[in-house]
């Protein structure tokens, strides 16, 4: 396999069915590919319990700073409908002009072209002057426990300092350079449950029904919103995304109703405050909710779920422009600077190092057929190449 | 046995285990009792596909008018928590002056006393002038689909006519004597799903989150009040008694979102006119309520639950005046007319003809250790004897 044709590279690698958690190759094709390069690589197993092990990859080209990180992954959602497809999901077959394959574009085909960038430069000028490590993970699409946070925890107390890093994931809604990730919004998850009195529907003077104070309570985390957006982030949103009683007996009102929300939210708010001003509105709504007259407000637990996603901003403008001027100069416009969209591994980075995000057109990510134009893997290759070296003469000087 | 005294019959009733559908012996035991009073006694199986078959029975005393019904059932709920019982629930165990055991209120205790009163007056005046008709249903704790609707039916079909009747339920809150049903409110329930369109929790753009729209229709349903009340019921009110989306994963939005309600409203409407302000107020917050701007309006199915239940009043006031003034010669004071509380057979008689309810105290019914005063009995017999002599001369006059 010539290491400097992405294409090549991207079809070895959908050749792996590396559906989480499974390894399906990948890494050791990765492996066979970094090595050549000049890369020390590392496998590195990670286990917790209740959750599959994982192998991830660390692989380091030179031992100085300034010192580049391209973060990724090699494991795929499953492939959904086989029948569906066009095209086998781990062919990799190519048919005008579009390579099709479970990962082609989420995201094998990032980490193709970043090989291929770098064995292009390695080729024609030599190996950067500092230091490149790909942070591969195969456990983004599983429950991300033992994938890229511990990674970086065992890079991290081997000694490893980075100075930047750029993750590959589909960052283009549209077309190739449309937009860069420079940060993300944050997540929290929670489950209310309020708690009234059980009675017969024909004697709601002997119940209190928590069905109304759920809606209540619900709403008073809808409106009013919790801001109107910031410099480089939408607004916050929350979505009440289940509301759930279970009751069935049409004449019976209920003891308790359930409902669930989760809010993506900006840097307007810590996870911490933002959590303290959802608990204020709760109990500023529970307190003004007496189910019936004269009894007492209405009662609420809440269970916050596993840990929040923190909101983050990249302010490191070397970084963003190496990779800005980068797009301009190979597509001839300039990406939009985006902090929308989901949760990423990114989230772990920025509490090592400055991290910004680009890869290719993500619209058939994780569906059948999903695939990616052959011309886009050659025009991502030429921006990653352009970026690291811009990267590097922007850290020299 | 004698059938003059009600705590005699009572125990014998109790004694058969006739916990809804099954006889239990309850029917025949009636029987036993009637027929020596002159009772012709007709036992009556009703058949309903997917419903358990139930006996019933007829009896009349009698063959011109006027004619005075009494109607009731032997059927119970079942026992719950049997250990809990501090006298085995069919057993019928007297202790400190209080008779224990499954019906002893709901309703086998109001059926005793009745044949108790009746048998007082058939021994010392002889039977009224007139007739006097128990119709007694195997099937009102249960479906209530082979029980008294199907009972009357079959007794019209045969030329029965009825010009009053007496249902004999608990419906007294705290003491013998407190209180009169003399209508009851209507019933309606629903559910109404909610289209929305799913998505992922951090790109809300993309989808419309139906949890919304299920709260704004069923808030347009809990407000404004339906009325206000009227001269003899308390006002309208409608219970959300239920909302469901079963959406396991915090980070989507669902597609649908599932809310039940339950209304008991009062004479201010009918079944026709309710259910048409309903869907007056569904279709008008479904219509304001754009999930996100530049979207349609959300979209709602609704189901009715069953058959309505009617709203009625008793307006006869001769009838409401027998039972009234026998409960205040007997107790000393006046009974409160009252229209409150759940559904009973009541309104499926009043298409036959005036209809008031009155018995004993309702507040063990349904519950471990239901169990009635044995002086209540005794109370409860002698206004029952005392409305009858009442009615029938109300009836000559």
């Amino acid at each position: 396999m010539i290491a400097t044709n992405p294409v090549d590279v991207l079809q070895a690698l959908i050749r792996c069915p590396s559906i989480t958690p499974a390894e399906g190759g990948a890494l050791t094709t990765l492996q066979q590919l970094l090595e050549p390069l000049g890369f020390e690589v590392s496998r590195v197993m990670a286990r917790d319990e209740g959750t599959p092990d994982i192998e991830n990859l660390y692989a380091r080209l030179g031992t100085d700073g300034p010192h580049l990180m391209f973060a990724g992954h090699t494991d795929v959602v499953p492939v959904g409908n086989e029948a569906a497809w066009s095209h086998p999901p781990f062919a990799a077959e190519i048919s005008d002009g579009m390579l099709y394959g479970r990962g082609a574009v989420d995201m094998k085909g990032g980490i193709a072209c970043f090989i291929a960038a770098l064995a292009r430069l390695v080729e024609e000028k030599g190996a950067p002057k500092g230091s490149v490590s790909l942070l591969i993970t195969g456990d983004e699409e599983g429950p991300a426990i033992n994938g890229t946070t511990k990674l970086l925890d065992w890079a991290a107390s081997r000694g490893e300092k980075w100075d930047a890093c750029l993750v590959g994931e589909p960052t283009n809604p549209d077309q190739l350079g449309d937009m860069i990730k420079i940060g993300r919004r944050g997540s929290i998850s929670g489950t209310v449950t309020v708690h009234g009195v059980q009675g017969h529907a024909a004697y709601p003077h002997l119940t209190d029904n928590p069905v109304r104070g759920a809606i209540r309570l619900a709403e008073s985390l809808m409106n009013p919103p919790f801001d109107h957006g910031t410099d480089n982030f939408q607004p916050s949103n929350l979505e009440v995304t289940s509301i759930d009683v279970g009751n069935a007996a049409t004449n019976v009102i209920p003891a308790s109703a359930v409902f669930k929300f989760n809010i993506r939210f900006n840097d307007t708010w810590s996870a911490e405050s933002l959590q303290a001003e959802i608990l204020r509105r709760l109990d500023a709504a529970a307190a003004d909710t007496t189910l019936r007259p004269g009894r007492e407000p209405i009662g609420y637990d809440i269970v916050w779920s596993e840990r929040p996603s923190h909101v983050f901003l990249t302010r490191n403008n070397a970084l963003i422009a190496s990779l800005s001027d980068a797009i301009e100069k190979v597509v001839g416009a300039s990406p939009q600077l985006s902090t929308t969209g989901g949760t990423s591994d990114a989230r772990f980075i920025k509490d090592y190092c400055p991290v910004v995000e680009f890869g290719l057109v993500g619209q058939t990510m994780h569906m059948v057929d999903e695939r990616v134009a052959v011309e886009d893997l050659e025009t991502l290759t030429r921006i990653y190449r352009t970026f690291i070296e811009q990267w590097f003469a922007n850290a020299a000087a």
